[in-house]
């Protein structure tokens, strides 16, 4: 893993680099709130993986790596807001620490941001760039359209849940890595076997989280064990739950859904419901699924073998973490 | 005015064919309904106009003119939520006819759409219309963040108060008319005289606009007169009487902007006030000053002097009109 800590490393430096100018302090100390917050980097590493399975050189694609995490990081002071999620990586999300105003368009500028650093890249990819950019950051408005309209639902089935979670979370993933590859200078064929993986890979990892949330060792999780049970979030388990259920379990689950019981009582009873319909096993097996399919696209891929690897085992740790 | 009708035929048209997804509903819907919700055009109609001045073809710079239309359609939906205005355009804005979330949500995505719009155009200037572009979208957002830090303070200065408004509008005309100069494919030079031009001619019209709140005609208006006195709003006028009053003039005027009384007597007052020093003849007189610095700058470009006269009676009808 010294080959990603490395670049990891060249990130963190070019991030550092970046100028963020000091007034209106309202407008852009939220943005280095949120950019120096820490965060797993995941996508920044991607779009610099992505280059290097075809390139050597990363050089141009480095102020894009940060172009994405910039616009990762947009979408979460949004999100936050239209959440109300009042914690993000352990520490006050922007509108809790600030308003809701102050959140909103620093938000914006974050957006703005990303796109200046996305184009300084070499000019004969520009347009490119820009068209799998701008795609990709529309999905991912859909993505938390979808997510927001199905709280106000009770009949999401498992497909509109996927193709929820590959817009809200996978294409953004999936367009890294392909960013990185367009850079490398790439053909559009292997570019886009690199869009696959990180697509499936993406799907797979959301799967996880959903799972994490609920049988993830709790001190690292971070956050509160089964909290997604606790919020009544539509999640894998919960949906297929909900498919799987006998009359019975189905009255059942929607007593302690509709109930006024919450806390860990709660996450105890729906996580016994959860067992008796085998629902964990289910949402691993369709995460499996996703993640190999994503592997085949990646063994397709025309390029640097070193760095294929690197990029499978990176996702491999990915799906192994325990929270 | 034949051409000018002419341009902005043309620009309908484009917009008209604009496709926007019909889902998710609650994404987009608010994006048709504020983008075609009518407003001046005026941005586009810059987009155009500046592109004429250098080139008979501006094929190249309408999908721009919907970006700019699009990103200054982005910013009233999420300043309207910022504001709390209820109202745009004599209808419900978008946080007001749904909600806070799909007003902040369908704004992103107009702000994504406007860079699908822009980077439709020729590959030669790609590189500078996005980064003119994003200058000034960040530019647009530090202006906003002035105006709400103006809100909680009594002691601006006119000078403060300038700077707000350049970024806050008059960078967005001005940048209109530099993307169409470059798409048209001038100098730098002439476009950099063209931006001028549109700067200065941008803080005469928002100079307009606070004249025109207190001593525009209602009707036209098309909103409460002096609804800028009512909401003790930062303008031109406010700010000049507070530098210009007497100790005695400025204790009365406190106890109209801190008292009780509200509605028409509030107004009445104030603009008694407003007369008693003069400040309207002080707003109009740099609101001129600032104009013909503009046309100062329109004069000594190099291009066709059809297109420029067009051009300049096209913004002198901006600061002849009456509402």
């Amino acid at each position: 893993m010294n080959e990603l800590a490395a670049l990891s490393k060249t990130f963190e430096q070019v991030l550092e680099e970046l100028e963020l100018p000091k007034e209106p302090r309202l407008l852009y100390e939220p943005v280095s709130y949120t950019i120096n917050n820490g965060g797993k980097r995941m996508r920044p590493l991607l779009v610099l993986l992505g280059c290097k399975i075809f390139s050597e050189d990363i050089s141009q694609a480095l102020h894009p790596s940060v172009a994405i995490e910039m616009f990762h990081n947009f979408t979460l002071v949004h999100d936050d807001i239209m959440d109300r999620a009042p914690l993000r990586r352990g520490k006050p999300s922007v509108y809790q620490k600030w308003n809701d105003n102050v959140a909103i368009l620093s938000g914006d500028a974050m957006m703005v941001k990303s796109y200046q650093s996305l184009v300084q890249t070499r000019k004969e990819v520009l347009a490119e760039v820009l068209d799998i950019f701008n795609l990709t950051a529309l999905e991912v408005c859909e993505g938390q359209q979808h997510d927001m309209d199905f709280e106000e639902r009770d009949d999401v089935s498992i497909s509109e849940y996927l193709e929820m979670i590959r817009l809200k979370t996978a294409v953004l993933l999936a367009a890294s890595l392909k960013l990185g590859a367009v850079i490398g200078g790439t053909s559009e064929e292997n570019a886009q076997k690199l869009y696959v993986f990180g697509l499936n890979a993406g799907i797979a990892f959301q799967l996880q989280d959903d799972i994490l949330d609920v049988y993830g060792e709790t001190a690292k999780v971070g956050k509160q064990k089964g909290g997604d049970i606790i919020a009544n979030k539509q999640t894998y388990l919960l949906i297929k739950a909900k498919e799987l259920a006998t009359k019975k379990q189905t009255s059942e689950l929607n007593s302690w859904l509709n109930g006024s019981i919450s806390g860990s009582e709660k996450v105890e009873a729906v996580t016994a419901l959860y067992q008796e319909l085998n629902v964990r096993e289910l949402a691993e097996a369709e995460m499996w699924k996703y993640f190999n399919r994503g592997l085949e696209s990646l063994k397709q891929v025309q390029g640097s073998e070193n760095w294929k690897n690197i990029l499978e085992q990176f996702a491999t740790n990915l799906m192994h973490r325990e929270s």
